[in-house]
Order: C-alpha cells, then sequence, then structure tokens
C-alpha cells in the first residue's frame, strides 16, 4: 500500500504523493473523459455534437495511460437503469486494471429537471423551482436526484444552472432560475446542499456571463462591464459556493470580446483568488475546441489547449479534443508548462480522493443498487408534486373565473393539453435524448392536463393547433368545442428541445416573444366565442399577453412542471390547490423589447424620454392566491440607524384568516435613493415563504445583513454605503405592502470575500 | 488696453490674465447659458423640458456677472433670420456692456441636417451622408452650414452625432452616419472640417456610450465593456479629433453604471489625457441636473454640479440648472475646488479666444449679415441635391422594374408620398420645431415624390394610410389606384419628430422593426393587386421587410433625403439619376431581433447553435446601381510581408464600359482568420468612392497602414499582431469581389495615441 491509497493520510498529501508518481501522459489523461454512447444516430444533444466528435474511439489505446472521466453513459441514448450501472461497474473495472494506478474515472451526468436517464423521475424545471420560492423542497428534489444518482454509480452531476435570466428570447430562460440574482443563488445553493449532501458533485454552470447573450441568441457575444458581471450575474456562483459547490464549468461565450474559456481573469483570478474555490472547472461540452472553431482566438487544438489550461480549466469535456495530443504538443513546443497541468491534475486527484475513488476499498459497483424501474418512487412522485403545486402562478382571475365549479363542462382545448411532453423541459430525458427515439415509452408516469381534468369534469378536447408551424386547421373545431362548453381552458406554450427540435431550450431562441406556431390565433379564436377562457401556459419562458390579457377569465403560467404538473395544475383549477407560486421572470410588455429586467434603474424604466413602456404586464415577484393572508405593519429594531457593517431584524406579523391553508412569500426589496453607482430601483434582499393553517396568526423574523446592501462601486470594490435606503416589504416587485425608511450609519465600508450573502429568518408565534 | 485683450499675445497668456483678474463669480457666469425663446408652449425639443427648465429668466441679474452662453436663438421658436441676427447681436451688445470685462457669449445652435433655423437650407440626414459614401460632399454641405451660421451670429454647432448604430429600435438612429466606425468617423470628421473651416465650432456627441442603450430605448443603460467601447465606439470620436474638432458633448446614459456626466475616467482621462483634446466639453441639455434627478447619483443640485465639473463638464447647456447657486454651494462647502473651476473656465476662455471673443475689435454684428430669405441658396440647393442623388441606395431591382419607361402610368401611394415632411429628419426645423406651430411656412422649397413625379409621369396619389395609427380607411382606394396603374410606387416610412411626435427620432423609438401604423397593411394590399410595386423608404431606421422584399418589383431607401430628397427621388426612378448609394445600415432578417450590426464575431452569425438567423436581408454596404464598373485584379504590394507598423499599397483597376458615368464604391474589409481576442468576421477599413465617366478605365491606389488592423488586447492596450490576415476587396460587406491573404511581420506592436485612421487614396490613369 502506497501513502497516495492510506485513507487516513491528508488528502493533499495523498494527491502530492499520487502526482510525483504519474507520467506527464498519465497525468494528462486525467483531464478529458470519452463519450462512449454516442453517435451519429443519438441526435444533437450539444452544440456541434456531430462535428466536433472525436474521431472513433479506440477503447484499449485510451485507457492505457488511465482514463480520468466518463461522459453520460445514462443520457445519451436510452438505457436500462440496471444495464447501465452494470456498464459503469464494468468500465470502472477496465479503466481501474488498465492504468498503473487504477484509478476509477468521475462519472458525469446532466441532471436539471432530475437525472437525465430514461426511467427517473422528471422534476419541474427550473422556472418552476424560482416560481416557488421554496429552497427546501427545491433542496428535498435535489437529494432525491443525488441518491439515484449515487446508486447508478455517477459521481458529478452537471447542474443548477446559475445564469440569471436578462433577455426572455434566449431558449435557455427556461433552465434558469429566474431573472434576480439573490432569488437564483438561493434557490440554486439549495440544490446544490441537497445534491451534495447525497454523495454527488454539483456543477454550477454557466460560469460566468452567458445568459446576456446578444438578442438572446445562444453563444452570441455578451456585452456587459464590470458591474453587472459583479452585481448581476456573478451573486448566484457567490452563494452556491458558498453552500459548497465542487465543480463548475465555463461560460461557451465571450464577454466583451474574450472567450471565457480563455479568460484566467474570470477562471482563475475570479473564481479562485478573490472567492476561493477550490474544485474543478470542466468545460462545457466542446467548448475548449470552439476557442479554434468559433471564437478563433486559437490557431488549432493545442493552442486551444494551452489557452484554456492556462485559463484555469481542469477538465475537457465531452470527449478529448484538445486536452490530449494536442496539449502534449503544446507542453513539448513548451507552451504549457508541467506545473500548469501538475495544478489541473492535482484538482482533479483531491476531488477524486474526497469521493473515495482512491481509497483501498473502492469498488466498483454502485452504493445501493435498486432494481430497476424503481427510480420514480413514491418519494419522487410526492417531491415532484409538491413542488409543482408550490411553483404554479395565478397571473389573473377574473371575477372569480376560478377556482371551477364542479360539474362545470369544459373544453380543454390546446397542443399542450392532451401529452406529456409539454410538461417537461429540454433537460428531462424524453425532450433531450427521448425525442431522437421514436416509439421509446416515456418511461415514467406522467398524466397530461386532459387525462387530469378528464377525471374529475366532463372534458371536451381539441388540439387546435400544434405548438409551431403554420397549421391551423384545427382551430375552428376548437373554438366550436370552446362555444360549447360553459369554460375553455387554453394549454398553450412551448415543446422543449435542442437545437430546433422544440421551441424553447438549447439553441431554440426566440426572434420575439409572441406565442410560437398559430397559437395566437388560435387564443383569439377561442376568447371570440365569448366562454370564459383560461389559459394554461407550459412555456419555458414568459411570452407577450398584452393582446389578449384583458380579456382572459383566468391565466396560469405553469412553465414546465415535471412529471405531476398536470396534477398540479388540475390542483389549482378545480381548488384543491391555493395557488401559491410567484413569477421568478416578469411577463413582457406590450411589444415585449428586449432585454428587459425587473432590476432597472430609472432610465430602464417607463420614461418620458421613450415612447417604449418596458413595464411588465406581470412583474417579476406577482402570483395570486385564493386565499390570501394579512400582513400587519412591518417594524425594523434599528431605532438608531442600521450599521454599515451589522445585521438588523425586520419583523412582519402574518395571519391567515380563511378556513384552509395560506402560503405568503414575503418579498424584501431594497431601494437606495441616492447612490454613488446608479442602481436599480428596487432590487430583492430576501424572499422567505411562510405557510399559515387555518386562522394561525405567525411573526415573520428576518436578519438581514448591511452586506445584503452592497454593490460594486466606482473603484471595482464591494461597498456599503451611509445614508437613508428603503426597505419595500411588498406582495411583488410592483406591489408594495410598506415602506421602511432607514439611515445606514457608520462609515463607507468595503467588503472582502466571503460577505453575507443569504437573510436568514425564523418564524415565531 | 489690458493683456488679455492683446491679439498679438499667446492665447494661453492671454487667458491667464484675464483669470486672474476675474471672481468666482464672473468665471462660474461662463459656465453656463441661457436659453431665452423656450417657454411652455414651444413644445419639447430637449427631454424632460418642461420640468427641467429653471426659473424664469431674469436677465439683467443673469448678465450682471457676465454670461458665457446663449443657447438656440433660431432653433426654438420660429425666427425670421435677420430678426434673430439682430436680437442675437442686440442681446451680446447687453452681456458686453453688462459684464465688468465685456466678454460676448459663445451662441450655440443645433445643425445636425442644416441649421436648424427657419428658412435654413434641409440637407439629407446623416443616415444619407453614410449612404453617399461621399467625405467631401458631406463637407461642402457642413462648410454652407457654418457659413450661414457665421452670418448670424453663431459660434458653435451642436453636431455631428458620431454614435455607431448598435440597435435599429432606437430612435435616433436616424441621427448616426450608420453601424460601422470607420463610415462614421471619416464622414463625421469631413462634417467637423467643413463646419469649422467656416469659423464655427463643431460639437462631437454623444461621449461616448449613447447608441448601445437597453432594448434601443432612449437614455436606458448601456452595457459594454472596455473593448467594445474603444474598438467601436471611440473610433469615430478619434478621427474627428484629428480633425480638430473643438468641442464634445457627454452622452445621457450610464455606461456600466456610471453616467457619462459622472465619469472622470471617460471625459478627462480618456478625452483629454489620452486623446489630448483641448476644447470646452459641454452637456448635453440638463444631462447635470439628471444626474441627481434621473440617475439618482447626486443627492442635489451642488451635488450633481461637483459631479459633473470635476469629471469634465465645462459648460451646463441649455440654462443654468446646477453651475449657478448649486456650484457655488459645491464650492462653498468645499466640494469643489476653485482650481476645478478655473480648469474648466480656461477652457471656455481659450475657445472664446480663438473665435475672436476676446479681441478688441470684436464686433457684436455678424460677419456677413446677408438678406434674410436668401440662406437657402443656390449652392445650398445645389449640395442637397447632389448629396440626396448620391444617398439614394437602390436595395432590389427585378427584370428591370426600374428606370421607369417613360409613359408609364403610376399610382403614387403611401403616407410619404404627397408631403415634404416625410423627407426631414427630427432634427430639421420643421420637424424638431415648426411641427408645433401649426400653419407656418415650410420656409424652404420642398417639392413632394409626387409633385416631382408628376411633373413627369401620369400620376393617380392615393395616401392609403397615415404614417402611424390605425386608420386603414384609405387602403382600399390605394389598392384601386395601384390597379389600375402600370406600376405602384409606394412611399412608405416614418414621421421624423421627438418625443413622441414622431416614429423616428429623439424618443422615439420603435418595440419592434415592423413598419409603423397600417404601413405593412397598405403594403400587402398593393402587392395583392398584382401591378409591379416599387417600394420607396423614407425612414429613418432600416424597418422589416423579410414578408415583403421577394415580391416587390423594386426597393429604395432614402431615409430622410431633404429639401431636394423628392427630386433625387424621382431621378433614380426615371433614371435621370444612376443610384449609387450604399447602405450605411443593413436591412435586418427576418424576426429582425436586435441589437444587431454587421460588425459581427463568428458567434455573432448565422450559427447552427441557435435557430435565430440574424443575416441581413440587405447587408451593410449593399447598393445596386443601373450601370455598374467592372472591377480588375487587385493588388498588394507587399512581396515580404505587411510590416506591423508600415503602410502598403492596395490597388483596383476599375472600368466604366458604360456610356453614362458610373460611381463605384471599393469597400475594404479586414478579415482576422486568428486573433488573440474575438473580432468581427469582417470589419470595414476603408471605402472610397471612385467616379468613371463613360468608358473611363482607372486605377485606385488606397495606402493602407497597419494601425488600421489594431484592436484592443487582452491588457486593454491597442495592439496590431503579426500573422496571417485577409483583405476583401467587395461591393458590399456580404458581396466580396477578391480576397488578399497577407502576413503581418515584425514584432506584434502597441500603439499609443495618435494612431493612423484613415487610410488615404488616390484614382490614378
Amino acid at each position: 500500500m502506497t501513502s497516495w491509497r492510506d485513507p487516513s493520510l491528508p488528502i493533499d498529501e495523498r494527491v502530492a504523493d499520487l502526482l510525483a508518481r504519474m507520467s506527464l501522459r498519465e497525468k494528462v489523461a486525467q483531464m478529458y473523459g470519452a463519450w462512449l454512447n454516442v453517435d451519429d444516430t443519438a441526435g444533437e444533444v450539444a452544440p456541434h455534437q456531430n462535428d466536433q466528435a472525436p474521431d472513433p474511439i479506440d477503447w484499449p489505446e485510451l485507457i492505457r495511460q488511465g482514463l480520468g472521466q466518463l461522459t453520460r453513459i445514462y443520457g445519451s441514448a436510452p438505457v436500462e437503469p440496471l444495464a447501465g450501472a452494470r456498464r459503469v461497474a464494468d468500465l470502472q473495472r477496465q479503466i481501474v486494471a488498465a492504468g498503473r494506478f487504477g484509478i476509477p474515472a468521475v462519472v458525469h451526468e446532466e441532471c436539471l429537471t432530475g437525472l437525465a436517464a430514461w426511467k427517473a423521475p422528471i422534476f419541474p424545471a427550473p422556472l418552476s423551482w424560482g416560481a416557488s420560492f421554496d429552497p427546501q423542497l427545491v433542496r428535498r428534489m435535489a437529494h432525491h436526484i443525488g441518491v439515484t444518482m449515487r446508486r447508478l454509480g455517477i459521481h458529478q452531476g452537471l447542474a443548477p444552472v446559475l445564469d440569471v435570466a436578462r433577455d426572455l428570447r434566449w431558449g435557455r430562460v427556461e433552465e434558469t432560475i429566474g431573472e434576480d440574482p439573490h432569488l437564483v443563488g438561493t434557490i440554486g445553493a439549495a440544490y446544490v446542499d441537497g445534491l451534495q449532501a447525497a454523495g454527488v458533485v454539483a456543477t454550477l454552470k454557466h460560469f460566468v456571463g452567458y445568459s446576456t447573450s446578444r438578442a438572446g441568441r445562444n453563444l452570441a457575444p455578451v456585452s456587459i462591464g464590470h458591474r453587472e458581471l459583479r452585481d448581476v450575474l456573478l451573486p448566484p456562483f457567490e452563494m452556491a459556493l458558498a453552500a459548497g459547490a465542487r465543480s463548475v464549468m465555463n461560460s461557451y461565450t465571450d464577454v466583451d470580446n474574450v472567450p471565457v474559456a480563455a479568460d484566467g481573469s474570470l477562471l482563475t483570478e475570479l473564481l479562485r483568488d478573490e472567492l476561493g474555490f477550490r474544485g474543478t472547472v470542466v468545460s462545457d461540452y466542446f467548448a475548449v475546441a470552439f476557442l479554434e472553431t468559433l471564437h478563433r482566438v486559437a490557431a488549432d487544438r493545442a493552442e486551444a489547449a494551452a489557452l484554456a489550461l492556462q485559463a484555469g480549466i481542469d477538465i475537457e469535456l465531452p470527449g478529448v479534443n484538445c486536452y490530449g495530443a494536442p496539449l502534449l504538443k503544446a507542453i513539448e513546443a513548451g507552451d504549457v508548462t508541467t506545473a500548469e497541468v501538475d495544478r489541473a491534475v492535482t484538482r482533479i486527484l483531491r476531488q477524486k480522493a474526497e469521493l473515495g475513488l482512491l481509497d483501498p476499498d473502492w469498488q466498483p459497483e454502485p452504493d445501493h443498487l435498486g432494481a430497476p424501474g424503481e427510480l420514480d418512487d413514491a418519494e419522487a412522485r410526492a417531491v415532484a408534486r409538491a413542488l409543482a403545486e408550490r411553483a404554479v402562478v395565478l397571473l389573473r382571475n377574473e371575477s372569480g373565473a376560478l377556482p371551477l365549479r364542479p360539474g362545470t363542462r369544459l373544453a380543454v382545448v390546446g397542443p399542450g393539453a392532451a401529452t406529456a411532453d409539454s410538461l417537461f423541459g429540454c433537460y428531462s430525458f424524453p425532450r433531450h435524448v427521448g425525442v431522437h427515439h421514436p416509439g421509446l415509452p416515456l418511461g415514467v408516469a406522467a398524466p397530461s392536463i386532459v387525462d387530469v381534468l378528464g377525471a374529475q369534469f366532463e372534458v371536451a378536447y381539441e388540439q387546435g393547433c400544434p405548438v409551431r408551424g403554420g397549421d391551423d386547421a384545427g382551430i375552428a373545431a376548437a373554438a366550436r368545442a370552446a362555444a360549447e362548453a360553459d369554460v375553455c381552458v387554453a394549454v398553450l406554450g412551448d415543446l422543449a428541445g435542442l437545437f430546433g427540435v422544440g421551441t424553447s431550450g438549447e439553441g431554440c431562441d426566440a426572434a420575439d416573444l409572441r406565442l410560437p406556431g398559430r397559437q395566437e390565433e388560435l387564443l383569439e379564436a377561442l376568447l371570440a366565442t365569448g366562454t370564459p377562457v383560461v389559459l394554461v401556459m407550459l412555456t419555458g419562458r414568459p411570452y407577450e399577453l398584452s393582446r389578449q390579457a384583458d380579456r382572459l377569465a383566468a391565466a396560469l403560467a405553469a412553465f414546465f412542471p415535471g412529471e405531476e404538473g398536470a396534477a398540479a395544475i388540475a390542483g389549482v383549477l378545480s381548488g384543491r390547490v391555493n395557488p401559491s407560486g410567484r413569477l421568478p421572470v416578469g411577463f413582457p410588455a406590450a411589444g415585449a423589447s428586449q432585454p428587459s429586467t425587473y432590476l432597472a434603474a430609472p432610465l430602464a424604466q417607463r420614461s418620458e424620454v421613450s415612447n417604449v413602456d418596458p413595464t411588465a404586464l406581470y412583474p417579476f415577484g406577482h402570483g395570486l392566491s385564493y386565499a390570501a393572508g394579512t400582513w400587519g405593519e412591518p417594524e425594523l429594531n434599528a431605532p438608531d440607524g442600521w450599521s454599515t457593517s451589522d445585521a438588523i431584524e425586520l419583523t412582519v406579523p402574518l395571519h391567515n384568516p380563511h378556513e384552509r391553508a395560506v402560503s405568503e412569500v414575503v418579498q424584501v426589496y431594497l431601494h437606495d435613493p441616492v447612490c454613488s453607482v446608479v442602481r436599480p430601483v428596487r432590487q430583492l434582499l430576501a424572499a422567505p415563504r411562510v405557510d399559515l393553517a387555518p386562522g394561525e396568526s405567525r411573526t415573520l423574523v428576518l436578519t438581514l445583513h448591511a452586506d445584503l446592501l452592497s454593490f460594486t462601486g466606482r473603484d471595482g470594490g464591494r461597498w456599503v454605503e451611509p445614508g437613508d435606503v428603503e426597505l419595500h416589504v411588498a406582495r411583488s416587485s410592483a406591489d408594495t405592502h410598506a415602506t421602511l425608511r432607514v439611515r445606514m450609519v457608520g462609515p463607507a465600508r468595503q467588503l472582502g470575500p466571503g460577505r453575507h450573502l443569504t437573510p436568514t429568518f425564523e418564524v415565531r408565534g
């Protein structure tokens, strides 16, 4: 037994010992993976997958020096979970046997809306996590995902996405948690905590600056400055790193003409030197090669490898394009030092040590291998249901159109009504992979809205039109069905998919924000019947409803609610569920000019100097309930002002006067009337969710640290300034319940790393 | 005679002497102006004009300490030129008499499309200057404008606009010269040279970062980084400063959360310390006060004054909000030093000395006061005509639809056809001021398109619909007229105006790029008749034509062509003029997602990773001619490569095989295949226009300095790198005639200030 095998020694010692024994070739082999299950027939699940895929894999050769990483054994083509787990174990045995040191690979898989594997549970997509404003529930979901992954031999999950939505046209808005950094960070950190508590490495992506690409086009250049990067895009990463996240993936884009994959100021100086990150940085798929082929900052793969490694990318995914022979060539040419290789390999081996992969008792068999078909267990269904129910946002409800009265005759219309596809995000297995395997069973139970409503109401169903394309042949029949019903439920929206497969998802950007295909015409035809129309939106982004909103009896936004989504929606429609979701992204104004965000300075809002009014139709944080709590007068315990270095307590009395449970999302926004830099008129500081039983009265006590008010100042540093500020206790970003003015006292304070980013709260009484 | 009055002494000595004699109050009085002619009834010609206007002016009090500046005597309400000139002289006499030193004011006026005064000639708007690709003609126009201003006692013109168009939704796109920095800089510098050769100070605006405001909304925040600012927005200013521009106006916007009006890193470090500017910086109207009221970075006017002055704004316009009592309060409080005041006043007095305003023989009467009514003289008409003719862009001409054959029966249709209003930009007097004075005669002759075509052809006119609004009552009649004609000329587009008055212009931003009002429906109705439709666009921005372009017989873009615009357009339609304009801004792709620019890196262009294709319908530089020259094989005299520090010669043989004159715009684009930062796939380096008489053969010889290839590198410095580059000799940004590959040799070279920005050329043979 050599010392690196000795679990009783400190990890850094073990890694140093192992590194000293490895040849350069063996080290480099740790820095890339193999993507075994993918071929030309698999369909595109990564950009440029087909032209970037390496030559056919020579497996014995590949593992002769060891192989550091294994890519997507489950998420590339349909694999029975048990067979997949056996395959993983078998591959690991081969890798261990082939190399001189017998080091197993880290097995990676996508897991955004649940593990991207056939028969794994399909949870709501991230916009629904945001709409839930419920980090505990998201943590529970992520823990279940992590446990599933461990059962299947997977060590690292390529989630969560912590990009802050900035342009609703971007196809990946559905993968974001919302448009507010605090919300994204709070929910994202809970996901990280849940996944990692199960022993799986979470991967924060995409660090940093992907969501603001030009005109919302995927991978297009990003034009932002230092302050926008620091104050909007970075905080979710800071919060998730504080929660212990152990891996980070780069953004594909360039930021102000420097590709992030080649930018050491972001991947090393900011991420590691400043934020103290010690884990691994993995490349987004093909991102190292893209330095040559798409960004054109490298003349060949060797230059690309050098740029990426020196910037701070430790691991090339999905397979090896640049970190193999080209990297060795760059080392040989003296363009890359062995110290730079050692830096990356040290991080990789440290993570393997932490995962137990260097331990003498490591076994290739997954920890707790269950029988196939059990992945989608009762706990999964319960979490999927609870999260979906909390995430349905009731946008509008005129004259009590909802809940539906028993006995209502329904026309249920629209391309999303009678299918499960409409419920899933683009990283779900069915939409990500299954779509390329016609006839493949879904693998999990996922009733449609027609299925669920049909069990409770008399339902006439018509599709009306498909999600996209010009086919309007069914609109007339749909309108007839609506005309003959008491209420029409119109289920409209997106079909998630990748690279042209859908209307939302990676590569599926929108040129404008009109509902796809002929759906707006379908909606107009339904409204023209005079039958009250309840719009249910299953979408990956908010769409422009300005032309119809006033005429809708009610409207729900459910985003992609997952396998229990139809039950959750039907629960809200029938009144079984008291809706309590809140918008994580606002619905745009007429014209829907983008980019747009509620985090808007005065001149980014409605203004007499522009005739385009960007005021959201339904703003960030908006959401109605059938029964809502009453809020008392908030108080701040800051009689002598709020020190620029301390925390204060904000109390909000809450009461439920109803005979059913209510759930309140108490949103606290900062308004800084005068600041040394331009700031948003309001910015979310905290948004705890408080459940109140019938008749219950409780008091929310929030502890807010002055660090939460900090911003990036003129000098590039992070500051808390003295002076008056306002806290808005609010039901949405546009509906303030009470305004508390408080004076920040003490000197202007510059913050170092490790600032307080997450307010704490308790509920008393 | 004190020494500051002595014209034989160096200006700096005179200014120092005068400054030493002035009280603080007298100094401060130099730093602001008075806007005398504006009142509540004048209509809004500046943002927030009515709520920002100072209290009623107490003139005797205002001039008691001197008054440094006089604002828009002609451009605020209709004034007879002669009466205006007498008023200016009278006001100057009063100012001189009231102050201890008898220093006259600097008189400012807008002059973008010609002097913004009643009865002054109305030239084409800047997009047409760009479309002409003819700096000499623009210089001639600007010189005429300058001479007119001198005749009227005006010293400083608030033009040109050097913002580079980045988002077509922005209302002020019509005020830009185009989307390319080289084009904007070349034409802008020519304007500066022409105006200043007449003795009038040119004002470069808006320094820097206005055109990239969020979603194209006026004054909205700007998200850009260092490199985009340096490589795209700054070059036009550098070129105009190299041409000797003597004043600069700030951008209203913030850039990455710091308002430019409060940003010393831009207004002082960049503009003065780095670029060597020695003239005055004037505030855009109310921009100092906006630091308090809109940007909220100042608590009151005193703070706003301090921030602006310390950043480098020397003069507050239009009147005094902050640089009077509030500034004195800030000085008294010690927040502003007298040295900071002296710095600004020194610049102001230096400019006054240069203008002769400190000379003992200065006279209040303008230099060469002509009789009223003569402003729009024969030279003005000739320049306006020549520029408009060179600026009409023939976008499409199928199967010889144009030129119109004699005897063709025309239906001339559309809201722009029978009015002069459609020909003018938002800074023209009629659209800027006249619009608030119903019944006021235009003041200049400006025949409409119907007028001019009616003199040559049999014309049936129908409006069809107004420019904006929902009125479609006239569409049917227009379609009937089209159906009965041989050819339908549809004159569609914008009505320029300010702050809600128009569909293009300051504050008149667009939410999308569909033709305003019902004009797209009108066009569809015309196309449905089967009569060939020739579309003439009079617009302040390109609109989305993707749904109709294929069905148009021909299409012209004429932007706002000025008082001779109708004659120019009719000249092209009839064939009298061989069209030779080229697009200074591309017409957008289907969906028209914005922002968009031809200056696009690979990932900003069509890509398989996004389903939104931003490829322009008609790209930057595009334009057809009835007869075009033939281009021979270009050659580079760089047998041993191109030194990173030297110039080379590029020769292009040109021949005119026709029996009529042709005019070629030879566009040379740079393509840098591999660079240390991400760069546009192509970038214009030079675009000389060459006229060829019938049968003539000439050789264009361009001298290109390696500095033209420079870019802002990773370290923020400006570099020329060795390695292969390509020069594309092209008819448009998407139509390459020949590609020349050349190796840049020698070391990577960092450039200091004063780089070569303007290629020179001659035409031989």
